[in-house]
């Protein structure tokens, strides 16, 4: 067997090493049931056991108020960028959005099939390269809710606190849940595609209010009213029973790990370790001003694309793989998630070092 | 280890022991990449190649032609019941059902939402024992297609050739795709979810002539647009890799075992089995009628309810899991995919006849 490299993609990700043993054996027989855990039926008593121990993880380590629903979907966030206003607006609604990178982009685009879209804020003539403060920006009166990504994987930026606003929030948090402590109580909705810290993917995280499941309009379709899926736990149809899980599997690790709190300090002590580094010399540039750098993904410049390239490819030779920025950037990004280990950020670092040396600008 | 028990369940189903084995390892190590295949970025060239091979089976083993693309998506068959007339209907526009079972009768009412529908056919006064013959119905004639369940999981009733009709037809094949040869270029559209005879749940495949992607209106939103995946091979998002990786296995199995053709003949021998038993005395009665029996869910009654129970509750001692019918008809379900062993059916066969000389009616 090949040596486990250290892997920076940005999703899927890395996951806990104990979380994938687990999943090949139960996979083949689980829980001695002599059948395979893809195979057993999501209405058996193990397969049930699973999606609620998996709910009340979420619950437990999010602290999520009782009057939440916690739902398993499908169709990946980008799913929930049309659902969110499907579900929410209604005729000449208004909705505020912070346009803060290209998730957040996209989400505007399918909330103008639903609503009056305010895009109450714009980082893009800068490249997205910061999110909003507080004072930057207001929302309409008349919005129903404020729309944000808490945390852009593409740029590198993320909310260091979420905004302060009157008005419900509603959180594509897909890159940094979990990874932080959050008030959700003063969310409307969050949602977040499972393959970044939850899991693999093919199942999205949502939780909702649940006030807000009555406000779907009429002749929408059953698969896409959220209170659908809030009634029937999830299992109105055959939900991903994989992906559900896995993200079992994580939040158990998640847990032995210490919990939310913990995961937050290891977090921010891996990027800070990357982060010193870049600000070391003027070798290595970040994308992101320095008052809206993510502590999930850092984004970084070398002095020329040939020495990036060169980095990216040298860096895959001793184990540090998937380096390469998006390409509507370029550059460079490491994503280091809760599950990616500061062993991994060491080695970074030192290789961030040495090649500085050997490649000068 | 627990001995591998034979699992009747209808989906999630059984998969072939040596796919859940290739998936086990592979799940840890990816082709000696030293990542996961859960971890793995979906733009990496190993998981291009995973749904690319994948795609190209699915044309080889069903002899899919050009003009047709395969897709992979989210949100279960029950997601098509809408996707199929948001996208193929329009204002006014009407197209023909037949209702032979639940999931059509769902389909029905997700696609009233977009347009009108015509039900041309239905077997509910008769508790749905029986799909129709070409001439027990006619289809409208502005209708835009004829919908159909090709195979009815929970009622046990199967269509022994496809409708003769000169409307494009569109399937619901979830249960018996693959399981049987079929001219794809009779139909607009085919779908799956891959929890039967494909692969675990978290993945559908619709196979889609290319002509109908212009139909779909404006202001639908982009991920509800077969067109949006079409063009992007199913990565417009981030796929759910692992289900299309396992359908991938499947599906390498299914050419190993022979193909198609081959796996025909084995269903239609392992069914004639269970049919045989059922039909040598009055103990066992068939719920569909003889010229409606499926090959994949074998659907019975035993002459009470509570010796229904204990045939269920004694089989399951002996490593026959799964057989409760379905809550809607009650009974007994052996439902009996591709990857359900021969063996298995022997099995179950000596213990329906051993039952029955031990406790009589």
């Amino acid at each position: 067997m090949a040596d486990r490299v250290y892997n920076f993609s940005p999703g899927p990700a890395t996951l806990p090493l104990e979380v994938l043993k687990t999943a090949s054996k139960d996979i083949v027989n689980f829980k001695e049931t002599g059948i395979g855990l893809i195979e057993i039926s999501h209405r058996s008593r193990e397969f049930m056991e699973v999606a609620e121990n998996t709910e009340s993880l979420v619950r437990e380590l999010l602290e999520v108020p009782d009057n939440y629903k916690v739902l398993f979907l499908q169709g990946g966030a980008s799913s929930q960028f049309f659902m969110i206003p499907m579900n929410l607006l209604g005729d000449g609604k208004k909705a505020s959005y912070l346009n803060t990178g290209t998730w957040a982009k996209k989400a505007i685009k399918e909330a103008q099939l639903f609503g009056n879209i305010d895009v109450a804020y714009s980082s893009e003539d800068s490249t997205f390269d910061h999110v909003p403060k507080d004072g930057d920006y207001s929302v309409a009166n008349d919005s129903e809710y404020l729309y944000f990504v808490s945390n852009n994987t593409i740029y590198g930026t993320q909310f260091s606190s979420m905004p302060q606003s009157e008005k419900m929030l509603v959180c594509d948090m897909s890159s940094d849940i979990l990874s932080k402590k959050i008030d959700v109580s003063r969310f409307g909705l969050i949602f977040a595609g499972a393959q970044k810290n939850l899991g693999p993917a093919g199942v999205t995280l949502v939780i909702i209010r649940d006030d807000l499941l009555d406000r779907t309009p009429a002749k929408t379709p059953t698969m896409l009213t959220y209170k659908t899926h809030a009634e029937k736990g999830s299992m109105f149809n055959t939900p991903p029973c994989f992906p559900i899980y896995v993200m079992g599997e994580v939040l158990k690790w998640l847990k032995r790990m210490g919990g939310v709190e913990v995961i937050e300090k290891y977090n921010r002590e891996k990027a800070a370790l990357v982060y010193e580094q870049i600000d070391s010399t003027d070798y290595y540039r970040a994308h992101a001003r320095d008052d809206s750098r993510s502590v999930m993904n850092i984004t970084f410049n070398l002095p020329t694309a040939e020495l990036e390239a060169k980095f990216i490819a040298e860096a895959a030779t001793i184990g540090l793989n998937g380096l390469k920025g998006h390409r509507s950037i370029g550059g460079c990004r490491a994503s280091i998630y809760n599950a990616f280990p500061k062993e991994g950020i060491d080695k970074l670092v030192t290789f961030m070092r040495e090649f500085e040396q050997n490649n000068p600008a």
